[in-house]
C-alpha cells in the first residue's frame, strides 16, 4: 500500500544548480520514468586552482539509468548543455531540443567524439513528446540566445511549467515573442508547479527589448564615422551579433569576426538560418589590412575580460593581428557577470591606456526577466506551488517574495537544495529524502580524478611553497650515507634566502646527527622531526608554512 | 646654465598609486628638497598567491635620503598610510598629520615596534609646514573617514593643490564642510597644478552627504524593531558607526562591536574625541545573552565579503559568539569594492538561506566626489596644469575629459605613469625621465624576498601540482643505487591515478635503464632526460604539466 502512494507522486529532484551559478540540471521522476531538464557545466571557483570546469554528479542518474528516458534542453548555453559530453558517456540516452540548440550540441559532441553514438531530435516549438509517463511540450520563450525554450512536462500527478532561463521581448531581432497565450492557456487548464528563472528578480520594472541595444548601437557608429570600431560580445548572442552586422552594412563597413568560439556560433547560426549576412560583408581578418580603417567593424569575444580572448589579448598587446591604436573605438556590448568585474576594468584600463575611446555602458540589455516580467509569467500560469530556479539564492529568495505578493502561500514556495527530492501532487507538497549530488571536477582530460586532497595540496603549494628534504641511508645499518639536501620551490628566494637555506640545512643536520646518535632507524619518526624541526625553524624565521616532504632512499 | 634651469622646476614623481588601486605615493621635488605626499599600501592581486600585501619601491627615496624632508599623509586609509611602517624602517623622516590621521599612525607604528623611533607632528587645518624649498598647508576636506586633508604644497616654481580623497559634504556628521572658501582663495591667487581625487569621475552628478545614510538607518531601525540588528560596514568609517549607535540609543538597543580592525578604530577615536557613545551603550559581546535578541545591535567587520572578518565567520557558521537566526535583521552598509562583489554575493547567500533578512541596497554613499564636484573644485582652483589622481586609468582619463570641458587645454593635462618625472612651472610641464618603481610584495615577515620567480613556480604549483624524482647514484660508478622513486602532490590522486603511477614508474625506470646503459653519468643530462620523458608521458595521458624536479644523491 505505501508504495502505491508513493508512485501516485511527481518527484522534482535538481541535481545541481542551486547552490551556485550554472550546472543547471534537474530530474522529473513519476512511477517507472525519469527525465532530465538541462545538463550544465559550471565554470571553477577562483579557489579551484588547475580546474578547467564543474560538472554535476549524476550518480542518481547512473543508479536508475533503466529508468531514464532522455534530456530535455531549454537553450543552448553552457550551463544548460556543457556537462553534455561528460555526462553521456554513462548515461547515454536521447537528446531532445530545438533546432539551433541541438546545432550547437552537435557541435560540442563532434568536439568529443560522439556524433553518431548519442540519439538526438529535434524539436518544434509546441511539439510534444512522449516519454515513458511523461509528456514535455517546448514552449517558445525569449533569451539571449535563439531558440530557447520553455517546457510544459506533464505527468500523472499535474503539469510543471519550467521556463529555463528567459525574458519577456515584444520585439525581438529574430523570430517570434514569447508564446504568452500558451502559458496562459495552460494555466487556465491547470497548474500544478511553476519553476521560474529568478537571475533578474532583485531588479524592478521590465527588461529592455534586444531591439533597443540596435538603436544603442546605430548612434554609436553614426557617432564615430572615423573610427575603427571593435565590439566585444557574448559568443552565443546571435542577434547581438546580427544587429552589429545589420549596422556595419548600413555604415558600409566590412566586418571581421575574431575569436574562435564567436566563428563557431557564427557559422552553426548561418547554417541553420538564424543569422543573415549580406553578401561582401564578411571578410577574413588577413584582409583587413586592405580596407581604411574606419570602414571596418570587429566582432570579437572577450566581453568578460577572460585573459585567453581575442578582446584581452588586443589590450595587452599581444594578439598577432590587431594593434590597438588612438582612433579605435572599443564597444563592451555586455556587462560584467558577477565575478569578472575587475577583469573587464582592467581590459578596459589597457585599452585606454593605448588611447582608444572605450564604450562600456548601456550597450547591452540582460536575457533574463525582470520583477515586473516575472509577475507576469505567474499570473499567466497561476501555479499551485512555485519552485525558484537559476540565479543564486538571495535572487531565488527575491522571486519567493515576488510569488507571496501574488498570493501564493508561503508553504507553497520551495527555496530547495541540490539533491532534495520534492515530492508533490494536488494533494501536498514536500522535500521527501535526498539523494547524492555534488561537483565533479575536469582537469585536463581528467574528470573527477582531482579531489578535496589535491586542491587542499595545491591551495598549500600556491599561498607557501614546497620545501623537499631528501637524503640516502644505509639499508643495513640505518646510517645516513648522503644529505639531508634541501630543495625548495614557490619558496623565499631573493634576498637573505640563501642564507635562511644554510641555517636551515644546519638545523636538518643537527636534527640528523642526533637521530643517529640516537639510533633511531624507523623511517615514519625520520620524517616526522624532520618536518617539526624544519617546519618550527621556518616558521619562527619567515611567519611561514611551506608544505614539507622528507624523502628516505635506501641503498 | 642648464644645470641652474633645471633647478627652476618643480619635479612631481608618483612613486605608485597610477597603475593600480592603493600604494599611493607622491615624491614633490624641487632643488635640494624632496617631499612625500601619502605611503600606501595596495591589496594583493588575485594572482599574487600567499602574498599579504604590497608596498611600493622606494629606492628613488633611498638614493636621495639626505633631501627627503617628510611623509604628509592626508588621511588614515591604509592606501596612504600603510607602507608607513615598512618605508620608515629605510626612509626615517618626519611625518605630519591631522590628529585622527596620526592617531591611527600611530596605532600601525606601535605594532611595528616604531613608535618613539619616528619623528611625528600633528598639524591643524590652515597650518603651514616649512620644509626646505617647500611649504606645506593642510586644508578641511570630507571623505569617509574624519580629518582628511587637501594639501597645497608651495614651490619656487609655483603653487600645486593636492586633494587626496575627497567628498564635498555640506552636512557633515562630525565636523565642518570642506573649505571650499580656501579652495577659492588659492585659486585667485594662481594655482600651478591640481591633482584632483578621479576614483568617481565616471559618476554624473553629486556625492550624497554621509547624513543621508543616518536617514536610511533611522528608517530600517523603525520597521524592524522586533530583530535583532546586524550591521556591516567599514571599519575606518567612524561616522558611520556613530550614526549606528544614534539609532540604537535613540531605539533603546544596546551596541555590541565586533571585529579586530573595527575595535581598534573606534578605540582611537574615542580616545581622540571624534566619536561619541552615550554611557551604558555600549556592550561586551559576552554580555549580549543578557538583553533581549531585538535590544540589541552588533556593529561588525566583513563588509567586503573578507573570509576572515566577523561577518563572513557568522555567515558561515563559525563565529564562536554569535548565531545568524531568522529573526536577524542585517544590513550591509558598504558597496562592493571592485573585486569583491562575488565574495560579497557569496556573504549574503549564506546569510539569507540562515533565514536572515539581508538589507545591502541605499544604506550606503560613497567617500568620494561625483563629476559635478569634481567640476566644483576645478572651478574654485582654477589650475594651469591637471594631473588626475587616484582610482584607475579609466578613472583618470574620465577626469581628464572633465578638465577638458572645463576649459584645460589638453596639452596642459597629464595622464602619467608612476615613476615619471614631470618637470613643471609657469612657462611649461612636461614628462622629462623616468625614476625606479615596483611592486615590492610582503610575504609573513618577508618584505621584497617573494619576486617573480618564486611566484611563476607558484602559480605552476597551483595550477599543475609537482611531482618530485628522487634517485641514489654511486659516487664512483655513477650505477643506479636506488630510485627513481615517484612522490607527487597537488596532482591527480583519486580514481585510477595509481595505475598512472604505475605506468610513470615504468617510464621513468626505462629512461633510467637507457642512460644506465649508454653510460651516462652527467646529472644534468640525466635530469633533462627524466624531465622530458616523464613530462612528456604525463602530458600524453592527462594533458597536465605538472612541476618535475628531478632530485640526485651520490654516496
Amino acid at each position: 500500500m505505501k508504495k502505491e502512494k508513493q508512485n501516485n507522486k511527481l518527484k522534482i529532484i535538481p541535481l545541481g544548480g542551486l547552490e551556485s551559478i550554472g550546472m543547471n540540471i534537474t530530474a522529473f521522476e513519476y512511477d517507472d520514468s525519469i527525465i532530465v531538464v538541462d545538463c550544465g557545466l559550471s565554470f571553477p571557483e577562483d579557489d579551484m586552482f588547475g580546474i578547467d570546469l564543474v560538472i554535476p554528479d549524476v550518480t542518481y542518474l547512473k543508479e536508475n539509468l533503466d529508468r531514464v528516458k532522455g534530456f530535455f534542453i531549454t537553450h543552448g548555453h553552457e550551463d544548460h548543455i556543457g556537462a553534455l559530453p561528460y555526462v553521456l558517456r554513462e548515461v547515454n540516452v536521447p537528446i531532445y531540443g530545438t533546432k539551433l540548440t541541438m546545432g550547437i550540441i552537435d557541435h560540442k559532441l563532434k568536439e568529443h567524439d560522439l556524433i553518431g553514438k548519442v540519439k538526438r531530435k529535434v524539436v518544434k516549438y509546441g511539439q510534444h513528446i512522449n516519454v515513458g509517463c511523461f509528456r514535455v511540450e517546448f514552449i517558445k520563450t525569449n533569451h539571449s540566445i535563439q531558440d530557447a525554450a520553455a517546457l510544459a512536462i506533464y505527468s500523472p500527478a499535474g503539469t510543471v511549467v519550467h521556463t529555463g532561463d528567459f525574458k519577456v521581448d515584444y520585439t525581438p531581432v529574430f523570430g517570434d515573442t514569447i508564446d504568452l497565450q500558451r502559458f496562459g492557456e495552460l494555466g487556465k487548464k491547470g497548474v500544478l508547479a511553476l519553476m521560474c528563472d529568478s537571475t533578474n528578480a532583485e531588479r524592478p520594472g521590465f527588461t529592455m527589448s534586444e531591439k533597443t541595444v540596435g538603436k544603442a548601437l546605430e548612434s554609436i557608429f553614426e557617432d564615430h564615422k572615423n573610427n575603427r570600431i571593435i565590439v566585444a560580445t557574448f559568443a552565443s548572442n546571435v542577434d547581438r551579433v546580427q544587429q552589429i552586422i545589420n549596422q556595419a552594412y548600413k555604415f558600409d563597413r566590412k566586418v571581421v569576426v575574431e575569436g574562435r568560439s564567436m566563428v563557431n556560433i557564427i557559422a552553426t547560426a548561418t547554417e541553420l538560418g538564424y543569422i543573415s549576412i549580406p553578401d561582401h560583408t564578411l571578410i577574413d581578418i588577413e584582409h583587413l589590412k586592405n580596407y581604411p580603417a574606419e570602414k571596418t567593424v570587429l566582432i570579437t569575444t572577450g566581453s568578460q575580460g577572460e585573459s585567453m580572448a581575442a578582446l584581452s589579448r588586443m589590450a595587452n598587446g599581444t594578439h598577432r593581428k590587431v594593434t590597438i591604436k588612438p582612433n579605435d573605438t572599443i564597444v563592451l556590448s555586455s556587462n560584467p557577470i558577477p565575478g569578472n568585474e575587475k577583469a573587464v576594468s582592467k581590459v578596459i584600463n589597457e585599452l585606454s591606456r593605448k588611447g582608444a575611446e572605450v564604450i562600456f555602458q548601456d550597450v547591452h540589455v540582460s536575457g533574463h526577466a525582470c520583477q515586473e516580467d516575472i509577475k507576469l509569467i505567474y499570473s499567466l500560469v497561476h501555479p499551485k506551488y512555485a519552485l525558484p530556479v537559476h540565479g543564486e539564492y538571495k535572487h531565488r529568495k527575491a522571486q519567493a517574495s515576488i510569488a507571496q505578493e501574488l498570493g501564493i502561500p508561503k508553504d507553497n514556495i520551495f527555496l530547495i537544495n541540490s539533491g532534495d527530492v520534492l515530492e508533490l501532487d494536488e494533494e501536498s507538497a514536500k522535500v521527501n529524502g535526498k539523494v547524492q549530488v555534488g561537483d565533479v571536477m575536469v582537469d585536463g582530460l581528467g574528470v573527477g580524478d582531482v579531489g578535496n586532497i589535491v586542491l587542499r595540496d595545491r591551495h598549500i603549494l600556491a599561498e607557501e611553497g614546497i620545501i623537499i628534504v631528501v637524503m640516502t641511508l644505509d639499508g643495513g645499518s640505518g646510517q645516513l650515507l648522503a644529505g639531508p639536501d634541501i630543495v625548495s620551490r614557490g619558496f623565499v628566494y631573493v634576498r637573505g634566502s640563501e642564507s635562511l637555506m644554510d641555517e636551515a640545512q644546519n638545523v636538518l643536520n643537527d636534527t640528523m646527527d642526533h637521530l643517529m646518535d640516537k639510533g633511531v632507524t624507523d623511517w615514519g619518526k625520520i620524517k616526522q622531526e624532520i618536518k617539526d624541526a624544519l617546519g618550527g625553524f621556518v616558521w619562527k624565521e619567515t611567519k611561514r608554512r611551506p608544505m614539507i616532504i622528507p624523502i628516505i632512499m635506501e641503498v
